[in-house]
């Protein structure tokens, strides 16, 4: 990430999945030493080496990559298209394409505009959009378009002909740092890039709307937060990330809020990374994270 | 704990519970003054100042406790019950009298046989009650009794009788250390001390039987235990204490469920010890750990 | 800290220390008690209920508390005094007003700032001086005067008498949010408020200058921040608050900065806002955190 | 770990190091896939792309493995030594053969103990040396020798000879479980196998005798604990894994201790685990834990 601009054009990420078999690994490997490309790192996993799902993450240096990657594609074809497998390779150099939606909260927000300014996401966050327009001076403070998308009652599917408008073939990621509301099958369907979304619970506990009301009433001693994609199934999409801050019977609702608020931006921030650096490989309803 | 005999005989605890309102502190303060008595320490939580419930943990000094309970006892009566206040007195001399149930696992039964005998926990595990034989040796291996009840098939009213004239009027508490049967409720009311159990997962996600494996299929990031009060309610009892560790998608069942085990059996034990410490205090369905 | 003004106004804290001995809670609290004071919390502390150290902060309401505190001193001052005790006493609805130096890097510093403007610390930052000139725009973007005091090479006394002029009277708490300069003990002793440093490593481990790189050189598996007082001796001052995060032989020493960032700013915030509520008691070179 | 015994008996380990350098991987699994085993699992790491350090460590199956290290061994020589790799070739069905050295403290002995029994370590225990006699019913109670070897003062060079006496040859591993006598580097070099101590601090703090101590003194928030290689350098040897717990002013340095054990068998058991499933591998004064 912090590489000289030269070198980082240089870089790929190549990730291969299927039904695993004997040799995977050997032939990915054999097609890039066969080009000439460097493994930097490599992860591996296998649900069963018997029969199982493989997943495979490398990461690999080749001289001239982006005048490269026809001939490179060619050989991945040949070779793995004859074990049964599928693969996306992915320029290290082009940062993600990120829009954000939020409603009124910022923590998350603006965790995620910090982090793009420090350069330490590989990521263009190109618009926020909203349904209230509160934190628009923050975020065009970061130099970033803001929308204000307002949302009327029965309006939701006129609010999302006006996000799709917004956001179809600009970006490769959505991201909903605390967007109060949810968003239909169609919508998720139609826009056709993964949606990641930070529930402010340690799901499957306290699954829906209040969870911090809830872990209260139940008097829990840990809360938790959960970044997710997002299915048509609220609340139910695969697990990326989360994590958890000890509470007691001391803390109020509010409190149990603001110490979760803490726990949601990491949680959240953590799990937007690793996808920008195509470390997360859904499996089903779970992930890979490598 | 590790106090001169002497001076442990002179400790007590008073816990004081009600409706707040003003002067509480200073009534017990006084009271536990005018008889000479030093206060070592002194936790308080109030729900809410303006009409919430009120509780206090007092440990305090004074010389000739064992023979002077009476009149204390008769000091607190007068000042007390003009406050509307209940409260419970006890001397930190005399540790709980304590029976676990167990099935087959032993990791968290052996943590609290060794916790006892390192003088960890003020207790007296006075006898070990299991549905199967396996454990027999390593229990009495700890110069404990141990005694096997089986649970036939629609065997249960038969085989809690048993359990009844074993626990009743021996015991303050009884450990549920994973014992895989469900207690009734007619038992929990006869024996009428508080049942501490520990379920295998973060509550209340995976209530119920095979907690790691619904955790698999859920693809969480972090597994946990709980540790809580038993109540008719399966697993819906006031939490006491829980804590998790981190996963991945390389962990199988099997592994979850041995990473869980470590988790389960310090969770456990911080309760047993906390209760016996009368550091729990019982609110609805809530808890006061102080 | 989200009451209605009329409430706040009526609160009060109360720390307490001295050498321990029979009777102080009752004292504290008939004191309260006797001028119609209800008490919201109490924690204390002895360090040996035999010749100890005692350690007491109290919460309490009194209606029109900013009216009656003469009164209030007056009967603490009778009553304490002949126990050989000193106190404090604290408005609740008085904010600490606070000055944050820093060099460039930002992110303890936003995070304060961020905190401020959530009124998540009962603080007022009243101004942010740095030796250079990077953060200025970040600082006066939420209405906050900057100052840029540089320090040139053997300047560092010139530069200390400037952030005399700007500090002094001005506040009563400076936070040191990275800065990187080591002040000197005259501008401690002649500033004359309590000084909270964030230092980037778990002391005493990697004590100075370049702890990320002496912690990649050893090869830890963990990584940390504490938050303590400025003493004369640098990173020997009493602790306040400590955490870390997990790494491993995978991250850069440059990595290892990023993921100890999340933990700096964390640390600091907690102990600042611990600082402004009055939980915080020096004792010797520890503290005492209620 | 829980492997049919067949299956078990065709597993192998494959850890190669040496300078990195393109097509390592491709060469490593070529070989692999030319025998006819199956990669289960496959980690790797470089210190740097240009130049650095290589380490890998590769879980494989093949049908007959027993029968057939020979076969593999050579073709591993060709290949790898034109690369300029060493590697060490592991059958996953033999344990490692462990000895566990102890003075009186029985927290992270018993949990190796219990530990071995539930098969979740790949070792053989196969016998403990004490300088006390304390612990000898408690380790032939789980069927393992126990010997007594007193060390007299000035003796150490005498019980040292006596220690190789039972040693030399017969393990892989050795495990200071709370050994409390430094070893000389003699005896290092004339035993030859790896050894791990277990350290009760967060190394580097609190480095030498008495930490808890030293850590209440200090006033830490956190206190912790190290498993670490063993070399002439006292606690300077390669950390494998560390931990933390939370602490406060209200610990006194025996309950420090306490709290310190529970962390100290989890963080050695963890250790020895990972050394024993050969997923530890030393980089000069560092490890890699894959």
């Amino acid at each position: 990430m912090n590489l000289p601009a030269q070198d980082a054009a240089d870089r790929g990420r190549l990730i291969v999945q299927g039904a695993d078999g004997p040799g995977i690994v050997a032939s990915v490997s054999s097609v890039l030493a066969r080009v000439g490309a460097n493994i930097i790192s490599l992860d591996q996993h296998s649900t069963d080496p018997a029969g199982g799902r493989f997943f495979q993450r490398t990461m690999f240096h080749l001289d001239g990559l982006p005048g490269r990657l026809t001939e490179l594609e060619e050989e991945l074809d040949k070779d793995l298209s004859a074990l049964g497998l599928s693969y996306r390779l992915v320029e290290a150099r082009k940062p993600k394409r990120v829009a954000i939606m939020v409603s009124k909260t910022d923590h998350c927000l603006l965790d995620l505009l910090w982090r793009q300014r420090h350069g330490e996401i590989p990521m263009n966050i190109s618009m926020v959009i909203s349904n209230h327009p509160d934190l628009g001076d923050d975020v065009r403070g970061f130099g970033i378009p803001f929308f204000h998308v307002p949302v009327a009652k029965d309006g939701k599917a006129v609010a999302e002909q006006e996000h799709l408008k917004l956001l179809k073939g600009n970006i490769d990621l959505l991201v909903l740092a605390r967007y109060m509301q949810i968003i239909s099958g169609e919508f998720i369907e139609e826009l056709d890039v993964p949606i990641i979304n930070i529930h402010h619970s340690f799901l499957p506990a306290f699954i829906g709307a209040g969870p911090y009301q809830k872990a209260k009433d139940r008097g829990v001693k840990l809360i938790g937060a959960t970044a997710h994609y997002v299915t048509e199934d609220l609340d139910e999409g695969p697990i990326i990330e989360q994590d958890v801050v000890r509470v007691s019977h001391v803390q109020t609702t509010a409190q149990l809020q603001r110490r979760g608020a803490d726990v949601e931006r990491q949680v959240l921030s953590r799990a937007v990374a690793w996808h920008c650096e195509d470390r997360v490989i859904r499996d089903g309803n779970q992930t890979v994270v490598f």
